[in-house]
């Protein structure tokens, strides 16, 4: 259905995250080595990431398999006196968002934050999918079709 | 289509705004007498705001003739911290809102701010409608239907 | 908020109409001066007519008052043979439609059918509205949006 | 993601079709063995199968690969005067179904159509979902979600 070419993949890069929500530990993609990976990159105040990411985002949650991580990353590259950490955790609590979410690290002097450009992340949200070798397989920016990504998920060993 | 009993209303009790946005200056229902007015009472983080209610206003917006006059008021009752006018003020930038948004005072010991008190609303999102004599004709809570809401709008004198 | 002008208004064409359903008795302009008259044009094999405007009128049925009437004509000009009065009748019942619909008179030797030539009506979906005075105020042809359509009904004298 | 035990499947019924459309040729499992089969089961005045079912196999149609095939199946048990052949071409003209519909065919005596009484549908739509062994892998009733959908069918071998 979706033909995926693992040779040439990329390596996806580690994550650069300064706090987890939902989460007691810290996660990397090291450690994630042998699942599949799913980012949901997003802004709390981006009304896409409302209206169709998170919830296509808890949807997804409860049919994924143990093979699969669900992950969401908090890129902020724009208003960051808006949108930290605290405004974050009552975002995920009214938004009932249970998987773990990472704050994407930014220094100081920088607008656009790690990850997100390690990844080159155009904007939120971003769907970065990632297979069991940590390689990136597809890379969405806007707003993704749920028959397409099931098709796509699908596919994944 | 929608009778509305114009006895027996109760005049809508005055704002309490400790902030405007999209305004140069302060507004008040005395002022707007002979106008009729549509409150859309939200909160930045509350999901069905983001993904209904906001849209419908700003469909509404460009509707509406002269004497017909849409605010929105920034109703927070929980997380205060989380919401404060910096953030709502990118949260209208970022929800491309152009019409008044005010923000309901609070006093430091009380959770619910003083606008929704008066008016009794039960949480967010809430939608009052006021006529040109200052009653209230309906009190909505919660997500409002198009058809039903402009039923009751173009029957408005 | 939609502001008619009611002078240089035309008067609505009578109905030609070779069969009514949902109705015991013949259904005229004629009878019914003196109530608003919203008009649903479809074709029972047209995509957007059953998706939109068919649920939109079920809707409308619910709200309107004593003063307006909903009509439904089947206007078909094309694949006559697939879209007889037998087919017209269990699509009636298939949608749980109630309210009175005619089928839309034609002759042998034309396409289009008598009341959608006089009306000039496009095509599929067409929404007419008629005043109290049988002139006509609005045209519709394609998909009509909840909130605009309410508005406009709800300033109906 | 979603477990599919293989054993214990039964084997799907052989078509029994009367009449197909949008395909020069007849088309049966026993030709289709080596390939996955959906078939999306539907009655032209089912207004579920016009708003959701229709469009969601016109969609999957643009994103299967070549080990898939998609099917249409029009099972009148009902209404059978008004949904014959001539009708249905019409249907799926307007509907722009390009894919190969056929014509449950069904006896004089009876009401359901054969081949939905062999695979035991309970109404329209449904959907089966059979494998490169001719096995019987899914059997939906009603609208079936597309993430659901997706990485149900993802996951064919």
């Amino acid at each position: 259905m979706i033909v995926m070419e693992t040779q040439d993949l990329k390596l996806a890069p580690e994550f650069s995250v300064s706090q987890w929500f939902n989460s007691d530990e810290d996660i990397s993609l090291a450690k994630l080595k042998g699942k599949n990976v799913i980012i949901y990159a997003f802004q709390l105040l981006c009304p896409a990431c409302v209206s169709h990411s998170i919830p296509q985002a808890k949807k997804l949650e409860q049919v994924l398999d143990e093979d699969t991580v669900l992950l969401g990353l908090h890129t902020v590259f724009e208003h960051h006196d808006a949108m930290g950490p605290e405004v974050l955790q009552s975002f995920l609590y009214e938004n009932k968002v249970r998987f773990p979410v990472g704050v994407d690290a930014y220094e100081a002097n920088s607008l656009t934050p790690k990850t997100m450009t390690s990844y080159q992340m155009r904007g939120t949200p971003s769907m970065i999918i990632i297979n069991k070798e940590g390689q990136v397989i597809r890379h969405f920016f806007g707003v993704v079709d749920d028959l397409e990504l099931g098709l796509l998920l699908g596919k994944l060993k």
